[in-house]
C-alpha cells in the first residue's frame, strides 16, 4: 500500500482556531495500526446540540445504528437509553476497525464504548456519539478503550484539530480539515470541520467520516436542517467508485458558547439571521468533500462533472453520477484521453431524458462535441494538452431544460486496483 | 493492447453446422483494422422472420435506430421505407466503427449501407439489418461497402460461421459461437449463434453484438417473445463494468427452411410444441453470454453471483448486479481475496430489502459469514486456496423470501485499466 501523499492534496493547511466548548485528544490504542494514533475523544460543554446524517446502506455498522438511535431516528437500543434530546457531550472515533457486520458483539461493543466514555467524561451514555472506520467483520474489542478514554478525558485540549484529523485516517494520505469564521448577529462564530475519506484499510471499504463543530447557539432541529441541506451538494455530490460504506457518518455539534458574546439563539434553520452562517457552514462541508475526492484511492486527477440543460436538478445529478461512476470514463481520464464517446455512453445509460442530437460536451473548456456529433473545430492537440492538467472539468450540455448539477470524482488508475486488490493478510 | 487469448476462453470450439436458408461471407474492408476481416454479410432466404432486442441507452447508435425502425419499434426513417413485416433478407455487420454519435451523417451511412446491401442481395432496403461496433463519434464511410458487399454476396457460403464470428470482433480475444440441435415436431432443427463482447476498440466502449439463426419456422412475434424471455437470464444477466454501449444489438433470424422437413409452423411462443426448442434457444443465448463474461476486458476470473432468499427475483437481480458491478468486490477477486465485507457493502448499497443479521455469504461453497457475522468455523487457508480457482462462485443468502437470481461478471484487474486507459491515438 502506497503511503505517498496524493498529488492532489491541498498545499495550504489552514490554522485551526479553537471552538469555545470543544476540547479534543487522541491516543494510540493499538486497535490495528502500529505507531500511530487511532482513537479520538472530543468533549463538548453541556448544552451542545447535535445533528447527523448517515450511510444509506441497509447493512449499516453498529456505531451508525447507535448514533441514529441517539438522534431518535433509529431503533432504540436496550443498552444505553436514548436521550433523544438532541444533546451531546462526547464523540469517540476509532480507526482500524469499523465494528461493522459484527452482529450482537458489535452492539455490545458500542454500548461498552459509550459507557466507558460516559464515565470518563461524566455524562449520560446517551450523549456519547460513536464512529468507527476500518476492517469489517472483525469484532471490536471495546475493553481496549477502558484505560485510554479516561486518560484522554484528562488531557483534551482546544487546539488538537490536526491531530484529531490524523487519528481518524485509515489510508487517507493527508489529514482533512477546514475552518470558517462568520458573523452571527453581532458575534463572531467559528466552524471547524474534519473528514476522512476514501482511503482504504486493506482490505476494507472506504468510509467517509466527517465531524463539524461550531460555537454558534443553534437548536438541534435547526442544525439537522442545515446539515441535511448542506450535504446535498457536498458529500452527496462526491463519488470515488460508487461503492457505499456501511459506516458513513457526518455529525455536527453546536456548543452554543458564542451566546455569551451576543450570538442570538437560533431555533429554526429558516431564521434570516442564519444566512451568512449557513453559507459558511456549507462552504466548510464542500471544502471537506472536495478534499475527500482529492484523496480518492489511487487518484491522479480531480474530476468535476457539470451537467446543464437537464429537465431538472435531480435528472442532472443522475446523469452526472452516471458519468462520475463509469469505469470507462474514469480510466480514459487516467489515460489523459478526452474520450467524449464514453461520456455519451454514460449519459445514455443514465436512463434520464437526453437527446443525442442536442448534446454538447467540453473538457476543460474545450468543446469536443456539439449537436450530437464531433465538434468539427476541435483541435486534438489542444485537448490533449488540457487533459494533462491535474483537474479535469467535464461539462455536458443537454439542451433540454434548466436543470443543472455538479459532482466531483477522481480518475480510475492501476493504483486503485493495486490498493484494493491486495491480499487482506 | 494485449491480444493474448483470455485464460477463461472455452477449450472446445463447437463444429458449426449449416442452417438451411443462411449463407455468410466476410471481407477486409479496411474500416479501421489492418490485416483482418471487418465486414460480415449474411444472406437469408425469402420468408425469414426476424426479432431483436437492443441497448437501453438514450443515445443509441444509428444502426440501432435503423433496426428498431425496421422492426416497427422505433422512429420511421425517411430513407428506406420500413417493411415492418418482421421479415429479413440480409444482415450487414462491421467492426472498427460504431457509427454512433455521428448525427445526420450516421443516419445517411445506415441508409447508404442498406441500399448497397439491398442491391447486392436483391431485396428491399427495409429487409436489411445493420450492426456496427468500434470507435464512436467518427463518421462511417459507407461508400467503403460499395464494391465489398457485391463481392461478398457472390461468395456467401453455408459454413462460414467461425469466420463470421471473427469478423465482428473488436478486441475480443476469441471468436464466440454456439450451436444446438433440437426436435421441433418430427423435424430436427438447428440453432446457431455468434457474439462479440466486451473487448475494447481503443478507446471506445465495449459493445455486445449477437446474432442467432435457426431454420425453424417461427413467426416474427413468436421469435420476438422467445428472444425477450431468453435474454433476461443470459445477456441481461452479464455485466463487465456496468457500462452500457450505445450499440448493443441482439438479432434472431428464423428461415423456416425446416418446414420442408416437416417442422410445424409456430405462430405463438406459447405453443407447447416449442418447449424443447425454447430451452435449446435459451441455452445458446446463455452459452454466448457466458463467453462474453469469459472475455471481459482484462478478465482473469469468471465470477458467478447467486443471490437467494430475497423478497423477489427482481430484488435478487438488483442485489446480484450491485455486487457484480462493485469495483471493490471485483478488485478483491482480482487479488484472490475472499473479502466478504465488500459483499456486505454491495448488498447494503443495493437499496433492496436485506437484514444484516440474517445474511450468509459463501465463496466457492465455503461459508465465510452467517447470521450477520463471520462464520466462526471458516478456515482462511481453505478459502485462500479456493480463491485461486479461475471461476469464483459467490453465493449470498438473505433469509427473507424465495427470490433467487444469478448473474455473471469478471474481476477488475490492472489490465482492465491499461486496456481502457490507453491513449486513443
Amino acid at each position: 500500500m502506497s503511503s505517498a501523499i496524493s498529488p492532489l492534496a491541498p498545499t495550504d493547511v489552514p490554522a485551526m482556531p479553537a471552538i469555545a466548548g470543544v476540547t479534543l485528544a487522541t491516543a494510540a490504542a493499538g486497535i490495528r495500526y502500529k505507531g500511530r494514533t487511532d482513537v479520538l475523544l472530543a468533549i463538548m460543554d453541556k448544552g451542545t446540540t447535535v445533528a447527523g446524517v448517515f450511510t444509506q446502506s441497509k447493512c449499516a455498522s453498529a456505531p451508525v445504528e447507535w448514533c441514529r438511535a441517539r438522534l431518535g431516528g433509529g431503533k432504540s437500543s436496550k443498552a444505553g437509553k436514548s436521550s433523544k434530546t438532541g444533546l451531546a457531550r462526547a464523540l469517540v472515533v476509532n480507526s482500524g476497525n469499523a465494528n461493522a457486520f459484527t452482529g450482537k458483539t458489535g452492539r455490545q461493543a458500542t454500548s461498552l464504548t459509550a459507557s466507558i466514555a460516559a464515565k470518563a467524561v461524566g455524562c449520560q451514555t446517551g450523549q456519547v456519539f460513536l464512529a468507527s472506520t476500518g476492517v469489517i467483520g472483525e469484532p471490536l474489542d471495546a475493553t481496549k478503550f477502558d484505560g485510554v478514554l479516561g486518560e484522554l478525558a484528562a488531557k483534551t485540549a482546544p487546539d488538537a484539530w490536526l491531530e484529531a484529523a490524523r487519528a481518524i485516517m485509515t489510508t487517507d494520505t493527508f489529514p482533512k480539515v477546514a475552518t470558517a469564521t462568520v458573523r452571527l448577529g453581532k458575534a463572531k462564530v467559528t466552524i471547524n470541520g474534519m473528514a476522512k475519506g476514501a482511503g482504504m484499510i486493506a482490505p476494507d471499504m472506504a468510509t467517509m467520516l466527517s465531524f463539524i463543530f461550531t460555537d454558534a447557539p443553534i437548536s438541534a432541529p435547526a442544525l439537522q436542517s442545515l446539515l441535511k441541506a448542506g450535504v446535498e451538494d457536498s458529500f452527496n455530490a462526491v463519488t470515488i467508485d460508487g461503492d457505499t460504506s456501511t459506516s458513513d457518518t457526518l455529525l455536527a455539534f453546536a456548543t452554543g458558547a458564542a451566546a455569551a458574546h451576543g450570538a442570538p439563539k437560533i431555533s429554526r434553520a429558516s431564521d434570516p439571521r442564519l444566512k451568512a452562517f449557513a453559507k459558511a457552514f456549507h462552504a466548510v462541508l464542500a471544502n471537506l468533500a472536495e478534499q475527500v475526492a482529492r484523496d480518492g484511492e489511487g487518484a491522479r486527477k480531480l474530476v468535476e462533472i457539470t451537467v446543464e440543460g437537464a429537465v431538472s436538478k435531480t435528472s442532472a445529478r443522475r446523469i452526472a453520477m452516471s458519468i462520475a461512476n463509469s469505469p470507462l470514463v474514469k480510466t480514459a481520464i487516467a489515460g489523459e484521453d478526452a474520450n467524449w464517446g464514453r461520456v455519451v455512453m454514460a449519459v445514455g445509460k443514465a436512463g434520464e431524458p437526453a437527446n443525442r442530437d442536442k448534446l454538447s460536451i467540453s473538457f476543460n473548456g474545450i468543446r469536443v462535441a456539439k449537436s450530437g456529433a464531433r465538434d468539427p473545430s476541435y483541435d486534438e492537440a489542444e485537448v490533449s494538452a488540457a487533459m494533462k492538467q491535474p483537474k479535469i472539468a467535464i461539462k455536458v450540455a443537454l439542451g433540454l431544460g434548466k436543470g443543472r448539477d455538479r459532482v466531483l470524482t477522481c480518475d480510475l488508475t492501476k493504483e486503485y486496483v493495486a490498493i484494493n486488490g491486495d491480499y487482506r493478510s
